[in-house]
């Protein structure tokens, strides 16, 4: 398996960096004759789209995408389907001081030991949150795919900034909610606390983190294989190429871990002939298979690297201590940008697991 | 690639069930020279082994491990390494009626619907945790190959149980204390109260969860590759593959997402002429790449779903509601008996990694 | 993917060495619920089984399969089939002293390079034909599920000889009759021939080479992948991983390139309502996917190498010109061995398409 | 593995069609440090380019590469490098009337039924000889690394075209003359007959086929993985991918298969302190590893299937028999064009192998 490429069945690759010419993805393993056109991309790139809102990066990228292999006459044939986005609004002379100054918390340092200095350091160049619009148009994909198929639907929303949380339970009716505000999160009061909090740290030259909670519904029982292709492994690989992102849980997670058995099983019952569970604190992940309870997944993301703020770093030409105040346009938070990524991750790795489970079948 | 498979060049097999003849491992692209044996393997073996203290599960198994291909003279040949264990302490009658009845928390349900009931459901065949010795059969192998070529070393130990938390931070100390008492806690004190803890609950018929936190020292720098391959991605992938595992974050992982960038940001310094950081917040890793400072990992355990007291639940031939009294030889708490497994999963994913960065070669 | 394996959804890996503790399979991904017992694996075996006839080597070997795990109740649970066979009976002191004298012909000298002295060298260790058992292992299964599913058959026979070949075109009469002799040549006359070329040979302390035929009847249209997953690429990849091949043509192969397109293409025409080609070409793969005609292989085995006649070659520890004569037990001419061995990895390969293809469902 | 995808470290991925907008590929685990530029790639290329020669198809591609991601200031970087050709002169209207009736010798038929009609037809599609400009452009890169590494240099020539065969041996100076005639044969003589015959043929508006015979020298002793990954397997997995290639054999192959093991089997001497064979029936294979001796490999390619004669076929939509004349532009012979996509796949091949073999380190 190639290491730039993720997925059994329906497999991604993606390619390009952030200053370069072009950033896209290879879709391998898509049925044949699934109707897709640019505009479903598209519209999943725009949810991430960086310079639309004040607490976002003000590099303005259109993110264009255009289909160039894989899909005929709005179909797609089977072959695999290549998707590219030109870079446009690169300022690649805002890192040239980073060669030798090390950022903290980005890859620079690691990055330039194992490349022996050929890795393109640009705007994070192979490493920057820019790639994650491979993911989306992989994602947009997949979704299409999952939707058409099976009804299968997630939806990833902003649960916290810093210390911020929505305190309500996540629910249908707010599905509609997460893109009525720039911060994705589906309560209105909290999303203007979050926001308002996101511009303080701005404002500071400083930046947060926080985390995203992902349900995706009508999932199938029987997706996942056991031991190393589980739901969890396969999951939360796919969500660790997210930068940024240093936890994840399933269901109850870290706060089951306190529970005893007794609370934390959830018990089978029959409703409307079929069987469920009462509670969810598996996160309908069991075994590592899915047990048709909504699949539940929380995310952390550290607070973003790039600070305006004055730092202390080392400078690796001159191995002497030095600061450093990271130039460029950087978002301040990430998390806000982060849902249709998430959204996009789970679709691929549901969409892949469906398909090696034989619920979806190679040529529609 | 195979989905009982794991790792890019160091791939482990694993294969087996829990009441079946026999589970074993196969380890692939281990490289040639390397001078192993079965003790080596059988003491990490030893460590997990069930029916050893009163807090882990009745089931008396020798686990005992034998080589039956791949080592010649005592040395690796290159060629694939397979070991396995003939299961002895079988009590297969103990699990019919679960044929029915669904245990909560426990993958029979899925596993039954996806498999169309040709599974083997005996003490839950292919999913118990009795198949985590076939990690540390691998992980055994892989440690030996990290200690001996790059001087790596993974240490695990029981951080809590419950919500009794062990408060000191790990030292380097503490390593040669964590299998000094069975609860693998190295902090004393700690020790006795989570032993407390888990008979208490054994004797309400209930079970305990925790977290284990897992250290690894003398990474070099530049394991892991961008996105796919990142070691969180690769590291998450290979840890969710043990039952159980609710729950991962690297370095300040959930905590950190509520810190501002000024804070978690881990600062540059040279100390004896080498460049490390001030602190350890990315958990040892940037852009999914090593960074030289330790790997930090905690790990969520739910509690055993395995439990005596009586549990309402479905059974699937009649369809209705019915009651449920897990019997078996459980584990009250698998927490203790988990740190040779992280331990092991953590070597097999940094060994790979290893050997795909070229720093391990493929013949000694 | 690991090097000892192959297959995209099943998977064959392979494990041991000819003088070691024993050799096995590990076949992942075979559909659960496929009735399989070991004397389906048995007989094909049988087959393959050296020691049998005065044409073959006169090491004798049980080789009794045993499965041990992947199988319950006689049906195929889904998880991975692990089957092996103990070694008997090996005389590895015959092979000292190819420790430093290189065997012409065979891997000794690449192997001892490559692996830097640390291989097996015992009977060609991991290069021996002995691992063919291990192929056999999961082609008995394979031919079991496409038998059963499909409907698919291969029927492999000896065509040539050294200089004496079947002239006659095998049909479908034939394919009851290779296994009456034990050149698995299914014209008797032929067979005669062969049979006095090879004791001749032999006599000499010589050894023969020659032509295995494959063919393969019932495949449906559309099995193999564009590119690089053609049927030609997988079918081929698999059959030269059989010591001794070392070429391989489909449909009019060789003969085909002298040809002019006027007389190698294959005319469509319809009979009883389906449409069929009226000459067969193609050998029953055309764009690399199967056009529903009969897939025909010839594959082209060399002479043994192990031949006792003295030979001069290398002494690689004293860098000097030497004679050998060859000691140990060895076949003549390995080609009455190779059909069962060529149906298994045909077979492999087609039901690992039809996997892939979604013409046999991951469950039955 | 994607299925469009080759390779074990350094891998290949095919996007586009014939028709469509682009063709591309996607090399990942190219080593970091390798100088590259498109003037390399675009030499390979114009080798292979249609429109050069009477003797080739009139479709007038400028064949014109950009490298589009991996490559920084003229250096791999160690991320995949994506390189893409935009298609200019389709006729595509050529192909309506195929959408019905069969053209005998190609992929049509079958994978209309493949996809169920989702394909993209248009010249072929996914399965046009076209696409092998991906394998050169990942072939080029190849070359050049192994040129650089490890001084490995891959020769193929145009040995036989119908009935007309070069006699001579092919050796090293001929290196210098295979491009000099646009038949691609060394032998000045030899390349005048092909000529006319393929001029003959083109009249006649019939086809031809042919041989491509390919040597690599300076090739180390231990590429290669035992049993599956063998160097046999993987370069005639490869070759395979080009359409229209029937057959392959490596040494003295299916002539080898007629002598005696005394006749074929190579005998090792010693030549200024080095070991070597006298003879290379081989082919420069061992147990599937390289040993020193120059690869050889023949490669029957069957004659074009496109031929401007009337033939008989089967119209799909009416289920009749019907007559078809081929229009389009077609090579008349597709052997003169071989050479260097033969050249790239076994560059690929053998680089991928050094890499896995450590012979050549992720990091120049």
């Amino acid at each position: 398996m190639p290491e730039n490429s993720i997925g059994h069945r329906l497999v991604l690759t993606s390619f390009g960096e952030s200053h370069g010419e072009t950033i896209g993805a290879v879709v391998d393993g898509c049925p044949a004759g699934l109707e897709v056109n640019e505009k479903d991309i598209q519209k999943m790139l725009d949810y991430r789209k960086p310079g639309t809102s004040l607490i976002t990066t003000q590099r303005k990228e259109g993110d264009k995408v255009e289909i160039i292999s894989g899909v005929f006459r709005g179909f797609t044939t089977g072959a695999p389907i290549t998707m590219i986005i030109w870079n446009s609004d690169k300022k690649s002379r805002d890192y040239e001081n980073l060669k030798t100054k090390l950022r903290p918390g980005h890859s620079d340092y690691p990055a330039m030991v194992k490349y022996n200095h050929f890795n393109d350091y640009r705007g994070g160049g192979r490493f920057s949150g820019r790639l994650t619009a491979t993911h989306v148009m992989g994602g947009a994909i997949a979704r299409k795919l999952l939707k058409v198929t099976l009804g299968i639907e997630t939806n990833s929303y902003t649960k916290q900034i810093g210390k911020i949380e929505m305190k309500k339970e996540f629910d249908k009716i707010m599905t509609k909610s997460i893109y009525k505000n720039d911060v994705r999160c589906p309560d209105d009061n909290t999303a203007k606390n979050m926001r308002a909090s996101i511009l303080s740290a701005r404002k500071k030259g400083d930046s947060l983190g926080g985390i995203i909670e992902s349900i995706t519904t009508n999932v199938p029982i029987g997706l996942g294989e056991p031991i190393f292709s589980s739901l969890e492994s396969d999951l939360s690989k796919a969500i660790f190429s997210i930068p940024s992102v240093k936890g994840i849980e399933f269901g109850s997670g870290f706060e089951g871990s306190k529970l005893f058995g007794s609370e934390n099983n959830d018990l089978y019952t029959i409703k409307r002939g079929k069987i469920i569970t009462k509670t969810n604190n598996s996160g309908g992940i069991l075994g590592g298979i899915s047990n048709g309870m909504p699949i539940t997944i929380r995310i952390a993301f550290k607070p973003a690297s790039s600070i305006s703020q004055k730092q202390s770093t080392v400078d690796i030409k001159t191995k002497k201590i030095t600061n450093l105040q990271v130039q460029g346009r950087h978002d301040p938070c990430v998390v806000p940008r982060a849902p249709p990524v998430v959204d996009s991750l789970v679709a691929l790795t549901l969409a892949d697991h469906a398909l090696l489970a034989g619920q979806i079948k190679p040529v529609l």
